[in-house]
C-alpha cells in the first residue's frame, strides 16, 4: 500500500504509533490495530494502561540501574548474590540474558549505553562515574565487562579498564570463542584464533 | 530466552501485552518495551492513550460497517461516490486495499468475517441482513463479492448469491486470473485454467 487512506483518525494514529517499534512497518502496524479491534475493551484498554504506566512509573535501580519497581532493585538487595563481583552490561535485556544462563550469581552494572560518538554518546552519558564509585568499595573484587565485541564495546571496554586501572580490583571480559555447537567451519577467523590464543585445559588433564 | 525472569513487574505486563498481537513473539515484545523505555515520557503516553481512545470511541458506519469516526463513513456521505455499486468485502483492511487501487468508485459492505463453521461463525454473525437490505433500494445497480477466493470465502459468496437471488441487482466477483507482471510458469493450475475460461478481448481487436 503507497498510498493510505485511514477511513479513521483514531486508527490512523494506533497505527502511527505502532509504527514506530523497531521492526514494525506500516502493514504489520495495521494487522496489530485491527487485531486489537477485534479485541473486548477491557482487554485494549488495559493493554493501553500498561504501556502509561511502564515508562511513568518504572524505576531504575540507584546501585546497579537496571530497571526495577523498588529503590533497590531484587539482584541488588538479594543478600545471597555474591556481592564482590560486578558485571557491566550494555543494557537491562543482557541482564536478562546472563541471568537466564543461571551461571552467574554476583551483582551489575547497568551502563544504558555503550560509548558511541556517532550517535552523540559520549562516556557521561552512560552510568560510568557511578561504575568507579562502587570498583571503590573494598567489598568489590572483580569488574567483568560483558560489552558487545564491536568497536563501540571495545572503546567503552577501554575507556572503563582505564579508569578503573587504579583501583583495587581485578577487571575481566568475557570468553570469546567458538560457540557451544558450533562447527569450526561456520566460525568466523578472528573469533577462531582468539579461541586458540585463549585455549584452557582440556577437563583435568595434566599433560606430561 | 525460556526461564524468563523480568527485573520488574511493570515490564512483565507490557511484555505480555505486546506478546499478544499477532506474530509478536517474547523476544520481539522485550526489544519494543525497552524500545519505549527509552523515549520521552509524553511519546510513550500517547501511545497507550492512542490504544485506549481507538477501541473505546471508534465507530462503525452505520450503512456499511466500515469503521469511521462519524456515524456515516465518509465514503458513504461522499456525493461524488457511485451508489448504484456496492463492493462486499471481508474486512476494513479490504476496503483500504481496494481504496489504495484508486479503481474503485461506489460503495462498500463490510461483512465483519466470512462464513466459517469451525470457527463458529455463521451468516447470523456477519452483517449479510443489511447487505439484503440494502440490496432492496431501488438505486443499487450490482453487488460486488470481493470475497478470498478460499472454501469460505465461495461458502459466503455462495450464500450471498442466493439470498440476493430474488432482487433485481446483478451480482458479481472479481476476476480471477493469472497476476499483472506474473510469469505462467509459476501460476497455479486452477487459476491459469479460469483465466483461459474467463479470457478477455485483447485491446480493440475485433478479430475476422
Amino acid at each position: 500500500m503507497n498510498i493510505e487512506k485511514y477511513p479513521s483518525k483514531l486508527l490512523e494514529n494506533a497505527v502511527n504509533e505502532f509504527s514506530k517499534l523497531p521492526g514494525i512497518g506500516r502493514k504489520s502496524a495495521l494487522r496489530m490495530v485491527l487485531h486489537l479491534l477485534r479485541q473486548e475493551k477491557e482487554g485494549v484498554t488495559a493493554f493501553g494502561q500498561s504501556l502509561i504506566q511502564l515508562r511513568n512509573e518504572i524505576k531504575h535501580c540507584k546501585i546497579c540501574h537496571n530497571i526495577s519497581d523498588t529503590e533497590t532493585c531484587q539482584i541488588c538487595s538479594n543478600p545471597a548474590r555474591n556481592n564482590s563481583v560486578i558485571c557491566v552490561v550494555e543494557n537491562i535485556r543482557d541482564v536478562m540474558l546472563i541471568e537466564n544462563t543461571q551461571q552467574y550469581n554476583g551483582l551489575y552494572h547497568v551502563l544504558g549505553g555503550i560509548i558511541s560518538p556517532m550517535d552523540g554518546i559520549g562516556p557521561n552519558e552512560l552510568e560510568i562515574n557511578s561504575l568507579v564509585e562502587r570498583a571503590e568499595n573494598t567489598e568489590v573484587v572483580e569488574i567483568i565487562l560483558a560489552l558487545p565485541t564491536t568497536m563501540e564495546g571495545d572503546t567503552t571496554n577501554f575507556y572503563i579498564f582505564r579508569k578503573l586501572k587504579q583501583k583495587p580490583v581485578r577487571v575481566t571480559t568475557l570468553a570469546r570463542g567458538v560457540a557451544v555447537g558450533d562447527e569450526l567451519e561456520y566460525t568466523d577467523e578472528i573469533t577462531l584464533g582468539r579461541s586458540l590464543l585463549n585455549r584452557v585445559l582440556y577437563e583435568n588433564s595434566v599433560g606430561k
